[in-house]
């Protein structure tokens, strides 16, 4: 589809060139990184300013005109995906960190500003921006997807570090959610509202951060354990005993074989844990010693210490290259990657019975997650052409996220509802999906934001 | 008025006696701790279930009746006064602790468990919940009010220690929001828009709550300062410090003089700081002796350090105890509570300023807060039958939230909207509040629940 003319011209004057209806632009902003697929959008627009973004969402709500955000289009499940045209909105340009204001431990910062970025501008503050999905995504992304990652088991979400957002209505108008207040009882909590609704309710053109101090100690280690089961029973005992973990991170035997052919370490063929404590030096020298007690009653072995920040540096790529490394077990392979998290004390008996599934199904799957929260994930490796292996893989994804639920989990813990667990939002929240619906038609009367995704289909 | 017939026949039909309309109950459930005044609400209804809740939201929804939830009334702006009329939805008899799964670090309660009475069944599992606003409210009123209290610099709020909610919408739906797992990327956070809703979107009947392990060791302490700028910017040092604090309270002289007459302390009349660590032994050595290096920067003097369970509990029942004794300051009066939070940079000024406006004004006005998170109150001892003074006493809560919003900060950290506050909301959400208004017509069409409060008026 292209443009109506009345649209197009209308579009036009706000954008001038920064208005495009190639099909290179277009096909770029129809891709994902993951498995889905879609029409490419009618046009991709790079506004620069919220007053740019309220005159092209007024323009596109006149128009009965789809319009879906885009930050690095890194989101996993095709939240980014214009499923009916329209506009792919790309905030790339809105990438300027407005203001940090180290004394009260905040920055406010455009939508497009990625996380790496921030934290580049950040390092002499001796502050940091905690959450961490890996990718180097948007931090306009990152909150409209409820983003976490490595790092919330200790600080928490992006639901626990935006304070307040710049948001663009359907409609036009702009409004300021949260405060810079540490918190606040006055109204609803629209800031959270925003947060985790994947553009199907507003634009996210600015977001006040809540900084943390940079760790006066910083401990990392790996370790290796024999069976899936005595690593994740390690986890959960860790949680269970209080011990504050800025990280702690679960790989399978298949993901230490792919880091080995990828990022050349040399790790046994085993599950491991990839633990972090920040803290006083004490503190951290407490904390590790407890939880090498833990680990030991569950036969940890070949605790490897990073000691200096490189080494650290050198474990968290390797970590945050897992997706990559994963794929290259399979070359021509694409991951169908899945995400559920479940109540502490179910986790070892989630993983477990993820494995075998993955195993019963003839699949390559590796397993690896953020299992402080009791998060974890699959990298389903199939072969694109293949029919029957796509369906196998979507037959655990879809098993995972119903044994989730069964033992009152959630679907997802941080990837999201994009296209390809929309089918599963009813099962999770029965008549509550329902008043999703009753919000977005509220606040978008007309479905322009990102339609067909999160919510119930209008009637 | 009293209930029109044809309701109060099927209001009669689902609760028996457990319907008032005497004028005992009636005036009961139209006091309140502060300053506000309603006319009594038509009838009192005692629920046992939530699906008594759904049958009487169903039939007052029919009949266009308000229903205003009721948790223990400790409120402060006036949240649960029918000021329109109808019924006061009375949860106390929904007062079962459902589930702990010690496990999870989590209990399922319905939404009359009070505060105290949770803690007290989880004394023997090692866990606790810490949220804590002095007062012995209802675990629903309080995430009604999305309430906090001493202990939210280290542990948060309602928002953050609500995982989930069971909730009972105008029309007489029943869902559930959130999950048992630690995050969820799964749709709209539909928990944090009932958390801080004060009523007006729904009736919570059950509550997921996430619960704390004890800790192993715990230092608390009082120390005097000889200006409250001295004592205030201690706090903002403290945690731009990163120290963990578990509790940092501010009194001024005048609370210390309260404290004195009411708990037979003899605290030098001064302000003061009481702090409280949480920890490891090693951490809470380490962080007590690092808040004692940066206290001595500011002049702190005659550190008293509660070394048994017996004295802290002593120094904490003191610091709650802080509302009833500052009334006694003068015997007769009323409180006019008023609470901010600011960013915690312009936490010395702000408080700087509140105590000049309010000596100023003449007023006698203890100034005491949660400062850790920018909070602070000031308790404003009026002669209820003096105009001048009320006057007077609203002019300085005015000005407090003024010279808060100027600074980015709330009009209310932890107490709420109620009637109180409603006059501040435009100020401080603009076109935000509107959109408030639009949530509360698409969930409530013909708002019954809590009507005049929170939200804009309907047109
Ligand atoms: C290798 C790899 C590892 C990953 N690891 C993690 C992980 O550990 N944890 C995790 O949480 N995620 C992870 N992800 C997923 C992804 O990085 C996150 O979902 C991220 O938050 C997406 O940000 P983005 O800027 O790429 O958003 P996009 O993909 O561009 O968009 C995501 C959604 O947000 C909307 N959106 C984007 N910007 C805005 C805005 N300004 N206003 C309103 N809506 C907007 C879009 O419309 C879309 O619905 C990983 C992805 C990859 C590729
Ligand atoms: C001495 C004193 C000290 C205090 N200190 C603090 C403090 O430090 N921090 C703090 O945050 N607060 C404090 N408060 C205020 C008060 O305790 C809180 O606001 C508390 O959360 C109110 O709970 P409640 O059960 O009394 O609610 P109520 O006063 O009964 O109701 C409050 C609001 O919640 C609604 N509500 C109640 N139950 C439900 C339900 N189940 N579903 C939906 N809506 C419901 C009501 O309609 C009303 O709008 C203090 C009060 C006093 C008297």
């Amino acid at each position: 589809m292209s443009l109506p003319a009345a649209i197009s011209g209308r579009l036009r004057t706000i954008l001038g060139s920064r208005l495009s209806e190639t099909a290179a632009d277009r096909d770029h902003h129809a891709q994902s990184e993951a498995f889905h697929r879609s029409p490419p959008p009618d046009a991709v627009a790079w506004p620069e300013t919220a007053e740019e973004v309220a005159a092209i969402l007024s323009a596109c709500n006149d128009a009965r005109l789809p319009v879906v955000a885009w930050g690095t289009g890194t989101s996993l499940e095709g939240h980014a995906l214009p499923v009916r045209g329209g506009i792919s909105l790309d905030l790339s340009r809105m990438d300027k960190v407005l203001e940090i204001r180290p004394e009260d431990m905040q920055a406010s910062v455009q939508p497009g500003v990625t996380r790496e970025a921030l934290n580049l501008e950040l390092r002499a503050t001796g502050l940091f921006f905690p959450v961490d999905p890996g990718a180097n995504a948007s931090l306009g992304g990152m909150a409209a997807t409820r983003a976490s990652g490595t790092t919330a088991v200790r600080y928490g979400t992006m639901r626990d570090n935006v304070l307040g957002l710049q948001v663009v209505l359907a409609d036009g108008r702009i409004i300021r959610t949260g405060t810079r207040a540490a918190k606040s009882s006055a109204g609803f909590d629209l800031t959270a509202l925003f947060v985790g609704s994947e553009g199907t309710l507003g634009v996210i053109t600015e977001l006040t951060l809540r900084l943390h101090g940079q760790p006066e100690e910083v401990a990392a280690a790996v370790c290796a354990f024999d069976s899936l089961d005595q690593a994740v029973e390690c986890v959960s005992a860790t949680i269970q005993s209080g011990i504050p973990m800025a990280r702690i991170e679960f790989v399978d035997a298949d993901s230490a074989r792919a880091f080995n052919l990828h990022s050349g370490s040399s790790l046994p063929e085993k599950p491991h844990l990839m633990i972090e404590f920040h803290g006083s030096p004490g503190a951290v020298r407490e904390d590790a010693a407890r939880f090498g007690d833990i680990a030991a009653e569950f036969g940890a072995q070949g605790f490897d210490w990073a000691t200096t920040a490189e080494d650290r540096a050198r474990l968290w790529r390797m970590r945050h290259g897992a997706y990559h490394a994963c794929l290259a077990l399979r070359p021509g392979a694409s991951g169908l990657i899945t995400d559920v998290c479940v109540p502490m004390s179910h986790l070892p008996a989630a993983v477990h019975a993820a494995a075998q599934d993955i195993a019963a199904e003839g699949l390559v799957g590796p397993i690896l997650g953020h299992v402080g929260d009791g998060n974890f994930h699959s990298l389903l490796l199939v072969d694109p052409g293949n029919a029957d292996e796509i369906a196998a893989a979507k037959r655990v994804a879809l098993r995972m996220a119903e044994r989730a639920l069964a033992v009152g989990g959630t679907i997802s813990g941080e990837h999201g509802v994009g296209i390809g667990k929309r089918g599963l939002m009813a099962a999770q929240h029965g008549e509550g999906w329902q008043l999703m619906g009753q919000i977005k038609a509220a606040l978008d009367p007309h479905d322009i934001l990102n339609p067909g995704k999160l919510v119930p289909d209008r009637n």
